[in-house]
């Protein structure tokens, strides 16, 4: 954490506990002012609360907890025009909670060759340690835009020349009959409810992952992992 | 629970945390005892290293922790006769450690059409409560033999007739290049480490997802999604 003060404002937020704010944390805290880094210090049960909505365990938090933010953030619009030119492949979140998934999702994203990330700035998990962690460093690789309606900016993307492909159980076509490649955006909804009626209506194709056995459905960063690697191999 | 308990033997062990055994748990521990599952009253610092090893938050365990076995728990031996004359895919675990990982596998292979696992003895993931969470119910449907020597078991499985296909980075065949058709066992390896040696030279082919970007392996659950389901879609 020192080290990311040191280097500039690559924190958004520092948390720390009350009663820990002392010995190196106080260092932490007197860096984070000097760097102009937004510092809190918690009662012990408010933090608490907040590593248990992070998905942090109190041995990794150890009274202190940073937010940062998505290193390569960006707008929609500059995302989108950055990219154009290179015929690529993004990724868009719809509603993903956990930021387990979140991480993974991104990870793999990266690893298929994705060019970017288009995240919901409300309604989807925030860009916390977990998420990171999980991400295997690609939220802090891959350029990313928080957008505010995720329906609007796919129709964006579409005028532009994007094809809108959403997952979705039952889809309208088995995910290896679709067509990955040239610009496209691939859209992956809530682990639970999938996409947004609005965002369903926006993509061109619905692509489902048949099963085999009994159970109904993968893990939502399993699927994405398919099917973006579909995509790689189609792109290939 | 109650409903397992009173269904027969589904539970292996039951851990109470001291203290919270009274009320509805001290019913719990009656019923226990009279289903002849073992019960063990341990004091709250202990309960919350269990809680921590597997994974279990204090909102879930409320107190009480039971460890289910593998449902349709087999020998290696029956496994195998079991399912070959059916030309089976099977699934082998091999140091595979994240209970989350475990689960989301199994949820997999399940999907994928896979006929049962192959899970360690020791060097491995317990199925806990996280597992079988994360497994959707696979760990509960899938007929599952644990193994004492992994290395064993799939010299014992390749002489009866299987292929195995083990992933590695880096392998030695793409793998949508290799063929996962008639009886097949796919073997996954530990998050960090891969698979064990001895595992790998008992496999007929290593196989590799080629990874696009800078990052250099996926989370270990999305890459056997995506080897599991190539085998399905070659299956098909």
């Amino acid at each position: 954490m020192m080290e990311s003060l040191q280097a500039g404002n690559e924190l958004e937020k520092i948390f720390v506990s009350y009663g820990a704010d002392d010995g190196p944390l106080a260092t932490i805290r007197t860096q984070a002012k000097r760097a102009g880094v937004q510092c809190s210090i918690m009662d012990r049960r408010k933090f608490q609360v907040l590593e248990r909505a992070l998905n942090v365990g109190p041995n990794d938090a150890q009274g202190i907890i940073a937010l940062r933010p998505v290193r390569a953030s960006t707008t929609l619009a500059s995302l989108l025009e950055f990219v154009l030119g290179e015929s690529p492949l993004l990724v868009a979140l719809d509603g993903i909670m956990d930021p387990h998934n979140l991480g993974a999702i991104a990870r793999s994203a990266e690893g298929a060759g994705a060019k970017g990330l288009i995240l919901p700035e409300k309604f989807g998990s925030p860009v916390t340690p977990t998420a990171v962690k999980a991400s295997a460093g690609a939220l802090e690789h891959l350029p990313a835009a928080k957008v505010l309606r995720m329906s609007e900016a796919l129709e964006t993307a579409k005028k532009l020349g994007f094809k809108i492909i959403g997952t979705a159980s039952p889809g309208t076509i088995h995910y290896r009959k679709a067509d990955y490649t040239g610009p496209c955006i691939i859209v992956l909804g809530n682990e639970g409810e999938g996409l947004h009626p609005r965002v369903q209506q926006i993509c061109s194709q619905l692509v489902e992952i048949p099963m085999s056995g009994q159970i109904a459905s993968l893990n939502a960063s399993v699927a994405a992992g398919i099917i973006l690697f579909e995509a790689q191999a189609q792109r290939a």
